[in-house]
């Protein structure tokens, strides 16, 4: 595999050229060869990796447990709740033949498990001491897709989904709001992509939820992505699969439920975010590589120095790589690992081995500085702290400058046409008119921020009396 | 859900009747919907989990990558190398529906994933510089049950299956070897359950493997469980997948493979083989809960000091639960807990806290003790490592003491009827001579086990030459 860097589209020029091209150059990720569906490299899956062990920590410190759910779904499951199967009926992949036979009933296969899962709460819960139940898991689930956009949309993806059920509305509203906040922590310290938090209109909220809060962060050409959802399923699910409980009077109640998810979409957000036409820029705490250190050549006293650096470093926690290819020249290597995007590059050459010095290169900045040998330590340490804060800085620029506001329709045509972006505007809240934006600027209701505060307008399409400003976008 | 010991059958009594009734009590695992699957609750998920953290380390200080790849393999895929499709034919669950839509080729839930990635490695390798690929990954797949045995036999189950291209056969031997050594450590060492490693017959071997090595473990009634393998597949999937690469002198060759995988069936085996009439019996490396406290009554000054002690271990790395609640006696909860098989549980009365004093009762032999709170930590510690230890010599005297050997087929078939157990004999290697033996006996060839010499002697069924002792027993 080359890496020159003319076999890549400039990410000015082109975002999804460039993204298309970068991903497989850097062997994060291969088209699998089922329509709409991906191979998730070493390098790629390492990402996730990195992801779930984090987030995996926090689920289980707010006291939730993982199981597992099987992955078949009788058909008649998912019917059960009229919205929950309206909303995923075109996207399932169905099972009919199984060990030879054809099936009495067929099997789906998991868009998303609310419905195996009540069914299982149902024959749990009977006492308000059988509660809350605090489940997630780390699972693959399948939404048909014709055309794979790495990472991005695929027919099968990786996520996590979290499915509660509680004794008060007020208790599953908590755990809704938890998780939203655990998933925005995440996004911001971790992805160093900043993000509005916000409810989903009616319309494009979950199929089956009363409410839905997302986290939509902002790419590049000024295309909104929506990065992860958390809903309040209030009694809907918990009445149709009968999951009911006596309360400490000894009254019947229908358990109120919360289920959240966080996939992989994530890391083709993180990747198209950061990026530049030289290739990708992953964020330290994220990347599978933090720290490569490059002999200029291959003789022996660079490749043991760098070996005994890295090792130095391995020891600190750094993820480190030694990267002592005889076939590449180090133009080559450095094209290399600048297109992987590994925040901190070491260059160690003849002169500066005599010299007890070595070259720290930011994969960000291109920033250069000579140090000693004594400080490689300590300031490849900082500068994947600085690095990771002026990551999430660039992007909460961006973010800002991009966010607009208006309170006229001609200029929000305009708007959406030439800067797009986040734009904030009075809507009325009904659907049709939702649906007529849509239709004439492409743009979707993102979300109600959560910071929005009660005020009075004119919706920005009918005119009508409008109680708060939405955000609207491009989507992904 | 109540935990009375009388729900129970006794375990010497009938194994199978109290398997299923103790995995459920213990909500270790539930049935799932669709025939053949099963549900794992947290509880019995805990276990699974803390299998993984201690093998993926193996699997990486090996310098293998974990990856992911589709869930759905195109039929035409699987039908490229013959006898892995012969293989595995039988066992398929195929999706003909995506989208709304009938597909134009059917695609298959994996069963296993060669195919699908080897496909994927043909177009990764070209020179002897991209091998090895060492690949795993952690995932589910299917192979069609009608009749769910919770996590012994299920439709689905969650496996790591690992899959490596090599440039030399001696290269995958290596590695083949390395990873039946790495699980036979885990079994013996996590497990506390020792095994024959050996090489499978003709018959029994991977379909589209050159050889296969196992890990049999013997369960209490004697029968063998097979408990994960370890695949020689020389070049024949390379051959037909078209792997190939330029070696060092320049010619083409065709590369060498492996593959590798450890499943759920194992924590089935780890649940049969340590339990005891009054539940399961939890060894402490793969306990979710290593240690119960029990505060006699609610009496608040009982559960603060619960409450304090269970800190302390835990800030010890001890995985502690303590059980206060109120609507249960002290008796209940001691026999909830003994059932769900906590190895090690505390129980704090009134009188014991007045003199410093609790009570230390060793799940596995039911030994009590009386300590000074000031002996709580390192006590507990030490019964942890203990315990390990003592359930894996108690398996160990079990598995000597029922490996036999025969040279004559009339006391074969008797110790198949009455004895059971793992049965060494001489064997011919002939297919027929295996299927007679099934036939008439119900054993099956378990494996030649690594450690066998060289002999030579008359086969148990045919009395033809015979080179080695095999390995025959019942098995699930």
């Amino acid at each position: 595999m080359a890496f020159e860097k003319k076999q890549l589209p400039k990410k000015s020029e082109s975002l999804s050229d460039w993204y298309n091209r970068v991903v497989q150059l850097a062997e994060l990720a291969d088209y699998g060869p089922a329509k709409g569906t991906m191979i998730f490299r070493p390098y790629g899956y390492r990402i996730w990796e990195l992801l779930t062990e984090a987030m995996d920590k926090e689920i289980k410190e707010a006291g939730v447990e993982n199981a597992y759910f099987p992955l078949f779904i009788p058909e008649s499951f998912l019917k059960k709740e009229k919205q929950h199967v309206e909303g995923f009926a075109p996207e399932l992949a169905v099972v009919t033949i199984g060990g030879g036979e054809e099936l009495t009933e067929k099997l789906i296969v998991r868009p998303t498990s609310e419905t195996i899962m009540y069914d299982a709460y149902s024959k749990w819960v009977h006492s308000w001491r059988d509660l809350p139940i605090l489940i997630n898991q780390w699972n693959n689930v399948v939404r048909w897709e014709k055309r794979t956009y790495l990472f991005l949309r695929t027919s099968e993806f990786l996520w996590q989904e979290g499915h509660t059920a509680h004794a008060t509305h007020k208790e599953a509203l908590e755990m809704q709001s938890w998780a939203m906040g655990m998933y925005a922590k995440t996004y911001r310290e971790l992805f160093a992509l900043p993000g509005l938090v916000g409810r989903k209109s009616e319309k494009e909220k979950f199929a089956g939820a009363v409410a839905t809060l997302t986290y939509e962060s902002l790419m590049p050409e000024g295309k909104a992505l929506q990065s992860c959802t958390s809903h309040d399923l209030g009694q809907n699910f918990s009445k149709v699969f009968e999951i009911k409980f006596q309360d400490k009077e000894g009254k019947l109640q229908y358990a109120w439920q919360t289920s959240w998810g966080f996939s992989t979409r994530s890391v083709g957000g993180l990747l198209m975010a950061h990026g530049d036409d030289a290739g990708l820029v992953i964020p330290p705490r994220l990347a599978p590589i933090q720290t490569v250190i490059l002999p200029v050549t291959s003789d022996t006293k660079l490749v043991e120095k760098s070996r005994e650096m890295a090792k130095q470093l391995t020891d600190m926690g750094v993820r480190v790589k030694v990267d002592d290819r005889e076939d590449e020249s180090i133009g080559f290597r450095i094209n290399k690992w600048e297109l992987k995007g590994v925040p901190v590059r070491i260059e160690l050459g003849k002169r500066e081995l005599e010299n007890g010095e070595l070259t720290v290169v930011r994969r960000d900045t291109g920033e250069k500085q000579v140090i000693s040998h004594a400080k490689l330590g300590p300031t490849v340490k900082e500068l994947l702290v600085t690095i990771q804060s002026d990551l999430l800085a660039k992007q909460e620029k961006f973010l800002t400058e991009n966010t607009r506001e208006t309170g006229n329709y001609e200029e929000f045509k305009k708007i959406m046409e030439e800067k797009r972006g986040f734009l904030k505007a009075y809507w009325c809240e009904d659907a049709e008119c939702e649906a007529k934006i849509k239709e004439e600027t492409k743009a979707t209701v993102r979300c109600l921020p959560e910071d929005a505060k009660f005020s009075q307008g004119k919706c920005v399409k009918c005119g009508k009396e409008a109680r708060n400003k939405w955000v609207f976008a491009l989507a992904y």
